[in-house]
């Protein structure tokens, strides 16, 4: 797989990171950097509670720069939160975005960055490379250990109207500079890491198989597997533990540059789906398909899951790779059921009769172009099916 | 080490990279991305007569972008060209620049950036974070699988007078667009390529212990040291070996990307007063006393010359860290013998006379900076000594 890899034209896009403790402290400059002078601050209630965003809004007021905030932002953000966010950020003449969040908020400041600089509605945008004119400069702050897309190219938002969650892919949406800094994911409460780890577990193992993988996506999704394997649960256990939050945070970057450019595959292709209809945490539903969708995958690529397994902790010595390949989804497996992410569908409100509407737009879904296995609506169906 | 690494603040940056068979043919739509109209293209005489300059001026012709090419360039380039060149590029009135070549078009290509925007001599920016105004927009075509320059933060160039190679070091001269294309490598010699393909390995090594790498530049660090362990020896034997080729340009971009922002040690210290001093070839010179650094450096990080090993492709198991560490160092010298590598510096024309400047020189060297073990003149003299 290397070697066919290395053959073909691949690109890799990343933004300047800003890693480690009290990076947030470094907002005001790096937003100074990139000229920014009236700052739309994008976040939600929940970071805003903890009181975060007091700090980014004092770190960039030493530098002299002003903002606005704006914290009208749900989980899984609907296109209506992104008009109203554009007219915000217009009707207050800001020249650029500040976003101190987990997926939710950054992904609605990208949207936002779309709609001030190339107008229309956030659903022209949706695929791949729909954008034409500049975004204004991006500072984000990543809050989470999980979405990865203070590094990505991708933003997600559901169009109510269809009930499905668009992705919207460009180079654009890169942030010219991403800060992640691990003390802030102490506020976080053991269910919210647990969700947001396995989101992070599913952007390196889908990107790592994906069929748009690369050498340079292969070697931060193992690492991101690795780390999440050692770490995540301790992460969860104890809000205290640094060392573990500074690992997760590590991972949830890594695989973010990993599916940033490798892009993702039926796990997400699925969630993207429910996520539209049920509103659930994106990761917890990620959670709960990505072992079916494992098993199911496994024979495009023996070789690529068996080293899953080996950057999970299994010991794969003398075993043929389709053992070892096993072994890793069970690794993936026990990994979720000691963390408490639910093991079925139906436990968290889907329904045996939403199955076919789901899996015909899972199909059409961006994020199936690089699966590794070729599917059809039947294999998808059976998949819901089996997950239920 | 990780964890330590973890609870610092790092900050990693790496141009748009666009990689593969083929890849040449982006130059022109790269360049017209960055609003290029009139392109400043320096190269080196070897790669003009090879036909790679032409071929790029095509793609660039094609998307309708002017050219001045500047290939006025020596091995270890010198401030005197990157005068000249400025000059050029103004006379001329270019907008932007395109860089076709190994690591001493590029470092010149880069230099030159900084003198037409910021202005003054170039040893004016010698050190870290020099340079104030933003530079023009770079394209970075790399044509030897050695220096990584085309993705660093780092330009290198002899001030005549002292006989001193300069490292100019800031974000800025990161390119905007960095391409990698391995099927340029095919038309390389195979004394350039095992000098070129040696300078990766150190550039992997030093990274990989320097004081200042992060998990981030680890992966970079070990995927290259093990992409060369494997690929070096058939890359040198035979221009037709593509497969060795893209391996060996892909671990000289992460090997770049690794240094770029975790810095050197004490190789490159030293070498850096050679190449001022005899204008040798700066990999053949690495080549020399990296595994004599190794054995001096070993003592600083057990477990990380034992990685080293397992990446070189050594069976580590139930040897202790500071055996695997030795048998790494074994391992380097091996691939260097095999490939044809001098083994002392008097080879090259180094005398005992040299060693007392040359030591002094090398304990100012920006690259000492990271190197993992504290030291002073008389051990780097040593060091010299045992190389000579």
């Amino acid at each position: 797989m290397l070697k066919k890899s290395l053959l073909q034209i691949s690109k890799f896009v990343a933004p300047e990171i800003i890693f480690g403790q009290g990076a947030l402290s470094q907002v005001g400059e790096s937003a100074a950097r990139l000229g920014i002078k009236k700052a739309f601050l994008v976040s939600d209630q929940g970071i805003l509670g903890v009181g975060w965003v007091d700090r980014a809004l004092d770190f960039l007021k030493d530098v002299g720069i002003g903002a606005v905030v704006w914290s009208d932002v749900s989980t899984n953000p609907k296109d209506s939160e992104v008009a109203r966010g554009t007219e915000y950020y217009l009707a207050n003449q800001c020249d650029g975005i500040v976003a101190v969040g987990g997926g939710s908020p950054i992904d609605v400041a990208k949207a936002i960055a779309i709609l001030v600089t190339n107008g229309g509605q956030i659903k022209d945008y949706e695929g791949v490379n729909k954008i034409t004119c500049p975004l204004p400069p991006m500072v984000i702050v990543a809050t989470t250990a999980g979405a990865g897309s203070e590094v990505s190219q991708f933003s997600m938002i559901v169009e109510r109207e269809r009930q499905a969650k668009m992705s919207i892919i460009s180079k654009s949406l890169v942030p010219d500079i991403a800060i992640v800094d691990p003390v802030i994911l102490q506020t976080k409460g053991p269910r919210l890491t647990a969700a947001t780890g396995v989101d992070a577990l599913s952007h390196a193992i889908e990107a790592y198989v994906s069929l748009a993988a690369t050498p340079l996506t292969d070697v931060h999704a193992l690492a991101a597997i690795h780390l999440i394997s050692e770490n995540l649960r301790e992460s969860v256990a104890c809000k205290a533990n640094l060392e573990a939050k500074s690992a997760m945070a590590m991972a949830s970057l890594q695989a973010g540059l990993a599916f940033s450019n490798a892009i993702l595959g039926a796990t997400h292709a699925m969630t993207h789906q429910i996520d539209g209809l049920l509103d659930l945490h994106h990761g917890e539903t990620n959670g709960i398909l990505l072992p079916y969708v494992m098993e199911f995958n496994m024979i495009s690529n023996g070789e690529k899951f068996a080293k899953i397994a080996r950057s999970m902790g299994v010991q794969t010595e003398g075993l043929g790779k389709w053992k070892a390949a096993e072994k890793g989804i069970c690794a993936v497996r026990k990994l979720f059921q000691d963390i408490g992410i639910p093991e079925k569908l139906a436990q968290v409100g889907m329904k045996e009769e939403d199955i076919p509407k789901l899996s015909a737009n899972a199909l059409k879904d961006t994020c199936m172009v690089t699966n590794p296995r070729d599917c059809c609506a039947e294999q998808i169906e059976a998949l819901y099916r089996r997950a239920l």
